[in-house]
Formats: C-alpha cells, structure tokens, sequence
C-alpha cells in the first residue's frame, strides 16, 4: 500500500493556510442582489399578515418575499416536510423566517427589513421538554406534541429487571450544543438557461439541498445544479439547515431573475439553524452482584424544537445506541421526539448519541462507585466483544476492537497507578479520573438505508492525473485528502496525480448524505469501484507497452507499471499509461456505484441488524478540580478509537484532536438559554461560550486498528465518534476528584459547589 | 418511436428568443480583470523586443504580458504546436498577438494597449498560394512552405489519361470565408481551489480548449475545467481559435491570480480568427465518349497561412474528397498545405469540401457541356450509388441516397421541362439551371479516428427527469435538441423530460472535438448505450411495480411503463419508475462511450475506407442574370439531402435553409481583401459584405433518408452538407444562363460581364 495508511498533506492545507480557499461570501456574479430574513419575534403566534408596503419603498430593494411567493411547495423536504420556507399561519420559534429582503445591497436589504411588519397574535409557547410531555400539556403538534418513538424490546425487561440483585434508577439530562462552524450558512442562488437554477453554497449534504431547491420553486430536478463551495465546518449542522436557505435564495432568484446572495451572520445563524437536541434521559439499570448488566429500561427524550427536520432519524440513532456498547439480554428503551416552541434541532457529530452516552457511561460509572468495581473492569465485563449481542439482537461478528481500546487508553493513561476511589482524595486542589467507552454504528443504518448509497465518477486524463469526483463532501474533515489515497491505491496512480474535487450535483447522481461518519467508507468503496473498471484497461495498455501476452501478468503500483516477471525490469510510468489508453480510446472514466451492506430493524420491536458495522473507542479524562471554587481543568483526555483501519493517522488523530475538545465544550461549558417567552438569549460567541486553545487539554490519540472486510484497506468511519464520550469521561473524572456526581451538563463550578 | 423523427421544438428555442440565453460576455465574477491584445501591425517581421513600460504605468493596468510570461508551454497544441500563444522571435501575419494588456475596466486596458511598442524588423513577407509554392520563393515554412502533402494513388491515372476519349483541364480559385458567426469569441479565465483553472466561454471543442489551458500555464489536466457558455454560432471557426484565446487568459489569470475576461470585438475577431482556406484546384479529368469518367489528376492547394493550426486534416478531408461523388478507376490526387504570412486558416463547415466541389462540379458541368450531355444526366452516369468504389476504393456498402436526391432535386425544380442549353438563351434578363451533387464523409475519418469517440452521462432524476451531460456541443446547430430526443426515445422516456445540458469538461471524459457533422450520430450513439444500460433498471423495477415477472414482459414507450401481455391494462409513469429505482437503491446514472465504426487510410497510396459512411446531396440553383450589368439573383435552390433519418425534420430544414445561404455568400460575394504588404483591408461587416435576408432566395429542402445501420435510428450527420455545393450550382445556373463560366469565386457581375 504506497499511499494508505501514511499522513500524506492535506489536498486542501495550503489553500486554506494561505488565505487561498473562496468560502461562499467570497463568491459573486453579475447582477447580484442580497437578501436577508425577517424573524419572528415571538416564540409561537398565529400569524394575521405581513406588512411589506414600507419595506418595497426603500431604496434598492427589489423585492419583499413571504409565503405567498413560494413557487412550488412551501415545505422544506426532509422527513415529515413540516416546515415551511417560510412561515405560514403561524409562528414557531422566536427567529423563524417570515419574510426575505431582496436588494441591491445588503445594507439596503437590511434597511429595509427593520420595516416589515408582522402581525401576529402571541399565543401560549411550550419551552421544555417536561412541559411538552406534560398530561394538560398545550397541543403543538398533533395530540402529543411528538414528532416520533421507537421502541426496543428486547428479551423480558421488566421481568429480568425483578430478578436483578442491585437496581440503579437515575435522570440525566444534556442541553442544547451550537455547531459553531468558523463558516456560518450561505448560499447564492443564480437562476440560469431554460428555467434552471444552480445554487452555491457551503453545505453537507448537496442532495438535500437539490431536493429543496426543485421543491421550493417547483422544477423538474434534471434543472437544478447544487454545486458545494469550499465549506468552513459542518459538525452536523449543515446537514438539514442549507436547505431552508437555498430554498429561500432559490425561491427570491427564480422570482427576480437575478442570482441572490443569502449569507448569515453569526447571530442569526445561532438563533435560527438547528443544535443538538437538549435530552433527557431515564435510566434503570438492573445487575447481578459482580455488576453484570442483566436489565435495562430506558426513556429517551429529546427536544426536537418547532419543526420536526431530521429529529425522527437523530432518536433512531440515539433510541439504537441507548444502552452504550453493553451486553444485556433485557433490555426495553422507549424513545420520544418531541416538539416544542424553540428552534429546530437536528444533526450535531454523534446525531442522539452524545445524550444517550452520556447517560450510559454516567450510570456505570455510579454503578461501578456503588458496587466497588473499577470503572474499567465493570466495561470490561459488560462490553461487547466479538460475539456479543446488541441491543437490537444484532450479533457482533468481527471488528470490534472495544476492549483493546480499553487496554491501550488505560496503560497510556496510567489507569492501574493513577486511579483512586473518590473517598481517598483530599486536600482543596483535588485530581480525578473518569472513562468512558463508546460503541457508534456507521453509516445510516436500517433507519436511512433507503439513503446509503454513494457514487463517485473516477476519470483519467490524457497526462495521467487522475479526476474524481464525489458524491460525500469535504467540510473540512480530510475527505478529499482521504478519498485520494484510497483511489491512488486502488488505481495504481500516484498520491499526487489524484485530484477529488468539491461536490456537484452535476457530476456524480444523488449519493445521499455527507453524515454519519459514512464518508471514508461508502465513498472509498465507490472509488475502488470505479477503479476496479479502469485498473484493467490500464494493465491491458502495459501489457502491451510491456511486450507482455496477459493482463495478469503486469503489475500497477504508485504510477509505475512493471512485468511481475521481471520486477526489476522496464517500467512505464501512468502517463504513458494514460496516453495509450487514450490512444486506444478506451474509455477514460467509470462510475463507482456502492449500497452500504445491509442492515435491517423491526419497527415493532426495534430488532434487527442497526448497522453493518460499528467503530468504538475509549476516552480517559482527567481533571483537576479546585474544591473551595469548583473551578476545574481538564488536563489530559486519552482517547483510543478503533476505526478499522487509519487511511491516513495525522488526520485520524486531527479528529480526535477536534472532536475531543468539542466534546469538552458541550461537556463543561456550552448552553443555549432562553427567556421565560422562549426568546433565545445567546446568539453570539460573546455570550455562547466555546473552548479556546487556552482550555485545551493534553490530547492523547491511539490508533487500534480492528479492520472491516467490507471496508476500503479495512477502514470503517469514526469522524464524530472522538466528541461523543468526552462528557461521561469529564464528569466521571469530576466524580472521582471530588465525589459530586453531576447528572445535568455542562458540568460546572457551581454544580460542583452543589449551587446549582 | 415517439419523439425521433418529429419536429419537437428546440430547448434553447424560447431562452434565445427572449434575450434571456447568456453569452460569455454576459457574464461575469469577482474581482474580474479585463484583458485586450497588443497585434501585430506587420504580416512577416523580426521581433527584437516589447516596450511595455508606458503600458504598465497607465491608471487601472494590472499587467502587460509578453511570451516571456507564459508559465507552460508557448504553443497551442494542435497538430503540430507551432503556433505561440504570443508571438515570439517572429512576428507571422498582420494581426497576430504579441502581447496581452489586462486592466481592471476595458476601457483601461484598452488605452494601454495603445501603448505598448512593438519593435519588429520588417521581412518581406509570402501573401499568396502561387507565391508560396514558386520555385523562387522565400522560405518561411521549412524547405518548402509546406505544412502537409497528400496522395491518392488508385489506379494508374497518367496511363489512363492517355487513353481517354476527352481530356478536360481546368484551374479553380476560391476565396477566404469568414465564420462571420453571431458572437465573437471570448472567454473567462477563474483561477480556482489549488492552482486549479477553470474556462469558460464560446467554443466548439471544450476538450481542445482543455488541453491548451493546461498546456498553456503547465498544471496537470485534472486541474482544469472548461465550460462551454451558450455558444452564438461556430461553423469550425471556433474549431482552434478558442485554444489560443483560453490560454492567453488562463495565462493572464494564473499570473494576477484573478479571473480575466478576453472577449473579442468584432474587428479583432476577423482579423485574427481562422478562416475557410483559399484554394487553388487544377483539375485534369479524362471521359470516354459518352462523359464517363476514365481519369483523373488532380492537385489541390490550399492557403494555411503563418500557422498550420487544422491545415493538415482540412487537407486530407479536401483531398479524399477532391473528385466529388463519381465512380473512376484511374485517380492521381496530390495535395498541398501551404505556408504564408495571413492569418492562419482552420475549420469551416465543410472542412477543405468546398474548394475541391466547386472545382469537381464545375468541371463536370464543363464536360457536360462540351459533350452535350444534361448536366443531371452525367451525374447519374458518374454518381454513386451501392456498390461503387470511391477515390481511396472505398466500397459504398449501405446508405448511398445520391441518386434519389437527383431525382428528387429534379423533379422538384422541374428540370426537366425547364433546363435549356446555354446557347438557347436569349434576351436581357435570362434565366438559368444549376445542378450540384455532393459526398461528405460523416465524421473524423480515419485522419482523425484516434479522436473519433464521444462520452455521454445520463442520470435519471428522483423524479423521473432524465439529466444528460454531452461530450459535443450545442452551438446554435440543435444538437441539444436532436440529442434528447435520441435519447427519450432510447430510454422510454418524454422528450420533455429530457435535459441535454451545455458541455462541462468535469461532466465527460475528452470526446473531442465538435465537428465534421458527427455529433447526432457520435453523442446520439452513445446516449444509446448509457440508455442501453440505465433501461433494463426501469424495466425491472417496472416489472415489480406491474406485478409480472419477467422483465422483458414489459414495455416502455414515452414516459409509460405498461405489460405487454397486457397493453391496455395498468400503466406507471417514468416519475414513479424512477421513485422505486431510488427505492431499490439501483444506480441511476451510466456513462455511454462510443467509438466510432472503423476506417484507413494508407499514407503513401491514400487508399482505404476513409469514413464510416458518407451522407450525400444534390442542389439545384435557379438565377436571373441581368446581361447588361451583370446583376444577378439567385432565385431558387433546391436542396434534396440524404442524412439516413432526419431525427427532427424541421431542424434539417433549418440547416438547409442556414447553409445554403452561406454557401450563397460564399458563392457570390464574400472575400477578404489585403494590401500588397499583407495587411488585411476589410475586417468589418460594413466591408466584410455577407447574404442578407433580402438575398435570400427560395429554398426548398427535400428529406432523402437511406438509413445508416450503425446510426442511431438510422441518422448519418449533415450539418455542413448544406452549404458545400451551393457554389457551383450557382455558377452552373449562371453558366446556363450567359454562357460565361466563373472558375474563380466569388462569381460577381464584373466577371460576368468579362471586366475582371
């Protein structure tokens, strides 16, 4: 493997190093105008009119924009199309758009927007997740304010959990976490030949978007272009929002004929684009005396916000992955989507896990306190190894390499030396150690199978450089850098002769999203497909330019073609190759077509094969906390994560790297706060606090490579696996340095103090 | 077939008619520059040096650049790469780039370019094909001034000469023709993501442009993109020339890093673009006594200019064509590409074609003349027909309609009861019959069979839409037209549903070039084979979907899917087709690659089967000539045109209807005038003088289809044919009714009249 496996530079580094890559607001045509959007104020109303007259006479504007003008249907196509482009007969959420502006600058679109008047009348919001559940709870959304459950039932729970020696029951709960992408939400939308609209913008998932852009102004597809424009960030939260905002740019360019540029700034792009869902979690626990799981009951509640967007995929997810990575043959967990009157939730790295987990690996850790088992034993007790069965009866049959992940991240972390019970500390600075283990399905498993599919169009060009282009999208991850590899290798050619480019719907059919952890291994298997097609055509050219009689007889490695005969002898490099297969005017190019392997789940029972796949890890924190103030640091988080194979370590680590202090975001310091009418009151860094550099803790990163066979070089998915079990590591350590369990993130001083 | 063979209406139809279709120049980006070119004052100089120092100190200028800027190679790669993109060490024809001036407005570059001094040494310069090749002449192309030389050897042409009952011998002159198309050339040059190089302007052939861009600033091909703008015209005259404007920006664009637009004005555009080669034909034909042809020598020369650019295979199209579409044992045909100091000459509809049947068709008419014969009657003698052998003993085996285009040309004119010798003739005013008939390869042919195939990739759309990328272009001749309808009939699916969208080099792989009447049957074949592949999906999710069980019981014609055994019974649309191939995850997009049917060409000999099929057609013209000033008008042509299937009859016609007027101007008034110092004097439509709506006779085109097995649907490609023979039915019908016989064109009342 010349290519795979080794920390090649980034595609993508000096650009972005240099100031070189162009970020949607970069970007402009001729005849641009700008648009901006009007919010509502109120966190729910019944919207009477919109008053747009005084806002169409200010200067430069061009156009004043609300439901009436949708063109095709006013409802964003995601799961349930809930959610209108723009609001319609009611208001949701405090910052749902009502209305855009659409002028010859933004200033005057600005301008302007402070004049349009929208009448409604306020009506009673429901802010949490308890008042939605509550029995004389008002009706938001249908007769149960729910947008989805699923249920898990597996064996007897009930019955088991009588039986069981020890019971542990407790609430957890976890709030909202902003994306805080470096690039907020943008695109341009710029109308073309014969009706058609092309949109450029920073997004994950360009498929979406093409769905909503045909959607919102009602053309066929075969006349919308999404092309994704470098993309500062994702996490998640570029999955579902961008189409509400191409929808909406689409919708102003198709009516003025003009492109549109709609482009957030930071503090709407907090009030309005989708979180992680806010959860709260109810777990039962029932062990035998050596601190075997032998019963687990589980209510799983998330905060889906006003529109119900991806929430009935994210609870799947969380509703699958509840129980963490243990064995269990009874196991029952109701899960609940449920709406309320605050912005829309939707995909954030981990996408349900991260509440779920922290809940799972919280409990043990009280469990293993209670029962006096190390915190690492009882997991190595109960995880899942080779042969264990999840909670959905699924039978994990080969890479799996959760308890090496536990072996390697406790001797890096000193766990045997290091780690005390809580009752022996002392003293006002006190230092803790917490673990965590995680187990994550890849890809979109039975619940968005319909969707997991990846196509790639790989071409070689007449100087041997290789093209392709990519159904998943690079957001910042290393996908390009990766994918690159993984073709060089498959094909034969050079790292360098690889060029993957951005994403554009023209050039490679509907590939689903860019999600999930997916990328790496649904489009590296695609890649390796459209290799598989061209490789040959490639040894059927050296094998004549080799003087050889049989394609099997020449070799194609890193650019070189050689005789396997005469290893030492001629070679030819790939652009000759390349020449010749052009003079032979074979075809230079081939899709790669890969459906993720299957997977299946009982919508009864939630029983089945979740996933093809899993990847797990294991985090250690640990902490120093100050015991008179609660102030706390976390020093060093060590983190093994088993991935299958690392196609390039710098960037696995670079992951780790990131997701690891996201992670300690959401666990220590990250929240979103609203006022008693639902009006969020954080819409910016200044007062949504993130950590710095200056937070950064030692990161330590292990590789455990357990492969996949199906994987491309045995490689799996792991991008947002490194955020999902910081927080259980951080309040375990927590824990452990000063014995105050804290069950409601982020943990802080004052909960620590017991304040509050 | 429900949509082939129709007279759909054209998808461009109501964008261009609405002003709504956008031109290069119609658009633009950020941060845009603006460049103009610095020219050549002289045909033949030494360059000793550039000033550009005045021109780089002018307000807005951003840069002046010179040979000595060019990043990659200096030579557009075409034939024979000896053509700089800037002129370097020689200046070469009256007009020739030497430098590029790039400003942030036009109008800046401009009044710099004005500026820039050019110090050059005078050299006595070529300006003409006689003087080229006079044994005395100054050498400015090699030893010869020669760029390429043919031979057709068949038979023993001098021994048969010899033997012949009459011995014809004549000398034909044409002239230079200007593309004179709607829209000048221009393009965009948009530095993107990683020293890559994205183009995008009006052309013909994208993947020509490609490799000049990349050879042009010296990047690797998978860093470049070019994207075909909608294209106001092209007739070959932005076969090459796009090449040289593409790289001059991307050389302007690598170097301030900001993308630049070169769009020509029309004064520029004729004095440097490629022309129709002049040409300079003696023709010596042996017959027996009843005008069959025994024998023939031909030599053909044309006038390539200061670069051989496409001169060596206009050459070899002219010269395999050279004797017209008449049966001879006996051929010798030697050719000659000559070297001078004009602009240099490349494509134009009919590609070196018209020059030799202006010289074929009208020595026939001479002979037949002479021999008392019905000009119409020769031909049916002589003419093609199944089974004959052409100049390179080529057997016609298929699809030969020539003689029922006489036939039917004739009947439709009325010939036979109007035609009347020349010496029957009387009066001031008089009247007179032309015939014509004409032969034309259909595609590259074997001098350009290694660039002889074409990609195509369709996708069908979610909601049943059909998406299709192309690898030739639309450039006003209907080609996105013609092509989904090969491709809904293909596929099963409406015409309306059909989007054939603009070329993108990202979307195919290299199909070369957009020329020699190849792309309905090139792009059309491969649309076939992508279908080929994407419809046993619809039909096997059509099976499912109609409850039958074996795929080849259904059916699907236009957008419905239905059973055969029961046709009237249930019937699914396309959109709900495609639905369920999404559903079943089946891959909805393939790739069609096409190579075209075999053909050679032996170079010493010439013989072979130098096209894959030839279409064929005859003209015939009707003039009044005013004897006493020598006006004339060209009344009617009838135009019967064997092209295997008209896919959309009313397109044929509209290319009949295009050509022949071009062809009409080609005959009768255009020509290009320079002074003795080879400046050329009438670069302006006000001096360039061109047919006009008033000029335009009654054409009456006549559908001949003898279907092409290998065609889709049985279609050849004709899109040049139309204009081919119009020159010399004119001179034929003028001959007829003065008896004075024009040998060099364009045929003008003061050569009528005998004054010039």
């Amino acid at each position: 493997m010349p290519v795979v496996g080794k920390s090649v530079p980034r595609k993508d580094a000096w650009d972005k190093v240099q100031g070189k890559a162009r970020y949607v607001d970069d970007y402009s045509f001729s005849d641009i105008l700008y648009a901006t959007t009007v919010r509502s104020e109120l966190a729910y109303a019944r919207l009477n009119g919109i008053d747009t007259a005084r806002a169409l006479s200010m200067p430069g504007v061009k156009a004043v924009l609300t439901h009436v003008d949708v063109q095709g249907k006013n409802a964003v196509p995601l799961v349930f199309e809930d959610e209108p482009f723009l609001a319609q007969d009611y208001l949701r959420f405090h910052g749902e758009p009502v209305a855009l502006v659409i002028a010859e600058s933004y200033e005057e679109a600005l301008a302007a927007a402070a004049l349009v008047k929208v009448d409604a009348e306020p009506l009673k919001p429901v802010l949490s997740i308890r008042e939605a559940i509550a029995e004389n709870a008002p009706k938001i959304y249908k007769d149960d304010n729910c947008f989805s459950r699923y249920n898990i039932k597996k064996g007897d729970a009930e019955t088991a959990m009588k039986k069981a020696r020890h019971i542990f029951e407790r609430e957890y709960e976890t709030p909202y976490q902003e994306h805080a992408y470096l690039e907020t939400n943008g695109v341009i939308a710029v109308p073309g030949l014969e009706d058609s609209m092309a949109v450029y913008g920073t997004m994950q998932c360009p498929f979406y978007v093409h769905d909503a852009v045909a959607q919102a102004i009602g053309i066929d597809r075969n006349k919308v272009r999404i092309v994704q424009t470098t993309t500062g960030g994702g996490f998640g939260g570029k999955e579902d929002f961008p189409s509400v905002v191409a929808g909406q740019a689409a919708i102003a360019a198709k009516l003025t004929g003009r492109p549109v540029k709609l482009v957030y700034k930071r503090e709407e792009d907090i009030i309005a684009s989708s979180k992680r869902h806010p959860g709260l979690i109810k777990m039962k626990i029932g062990t035998d005396e050596r601190g075997k799981i032998v019963a687990a009951i589980i209510d799983y509640y998330i905060d889906g916000g006003a529109y119900s967007t991806l929430t009935p995929i994210v609870l799947w997810r969380g509703t699958v992955h509840a129980l963490g990575p243990y064995e269990c043959q009874d196991i029952l967990i109701k899960s609940y989507g449920v709406a309320t009157n605050k912005v829309p939730c939707g995909a954030y790295r981990g996408f349900g896990s991260p509440q779920v987990i922290f809940a799972g690996e919280s409990i043990i850790d009280e469990i293993a306190d209670e029962l006096k088992i190390d915190p690492l034993e009882i997991r190595r007790l109960n995880g899942y190894k080779v042969g264990s069965s999840t909670a959905t009866s699924q039978i994990i049959d080969q890479s799996c390499g959760l308890m090496e992940t536990i072996d390697r991240a406790a001797a890096k972390a000193d766990w045997k030396s290091k780690w005390q019970a809580p009752s022996s500390k002392k003293g006002s600075t006190r230092t803790g150690l917490g673990i965590s283990t995680v187990y994550y399905g890849v890809g979109l498993g039975a619940g968005g199978k319909h969707l997991d599919r990846v196509a790639t169009s790989m071409t070689i060009m007449k100087d041997g450089s290789v093209h392709c282009a990519i159904g998943n999208v690079e957001m910042g991850q290393g996908a390009r850098t990766v994918l690159a590899q993984i073709a060089a290798d498959a094909l034969g050619a050079s790292y360098e002769m690889v060029n993957v480019v951005e994403t554009d719907t023209a050039l490679v059919p509907d590939s689903g999203p860019t999600v999930a952890s997916r990328t790496t291994f649904m489009s590296g298997n695609s890649l390796m497909i459209a290799a598989a097609e061209l490789r040959p055509r490639l040894l059927h050219v050296a094998k004549d330019m080799l003087g050889e009689t049989r394609d099997e007889d020449v070799e194609l490695i890193d650019g070189w073609a050689f005789s396997k005969r005469n290893a030492n002898g001629q070679r030819i490099h790939f652009k000759e190759l390349a020449q010749k297969l052009y003079a032979y005017r074979l075809m230079p190019s081939a899709f790669g077509w890969y459906i993720a392997p299957d997977s299946s789940y009982d919508k009864d029972t939630g029983q089945g094969n979740a996933y093809f796949v899993y990847s797990y890890c294991t985090n250690i924190a640990e902490v120093e906390v100050d015991m008179e103030t609660g102030e706390f640091q976390v020093k060093r988080i060590t983190c093994a994560h088993d991935m299958g194979k690392a196609i390039n370590p710098q960037q696995v680590e670079g992951q780790i790297e990131g997701g690891t202090l996201q992670g300690m975001g959401y666990a220590t310091m990250e929240e979103i706060r609203h006022d008693a009418n639902g009006k969020m009151l954080n819409n910016a860094f200044a007062t949504y606090i993130l950590p710095t550099t200056e937070d950064t803790p030692v990161i330590d990163p292990i590789i455990v490579e357990h492969a996949y066979d199906r994987g491309p070089y045995g490689a799996k998915g792991f991008g947002e696996v490194p955020l999902m079990g910081i927080a259980p590591a951080i309040a375990n350590a927590v824990y452990n340095a000063t014995g105050k369990r804290i069950r409601i993130l982020p943990i802080k001083p004052e909960k620590i103090l017991g304040l509050e």
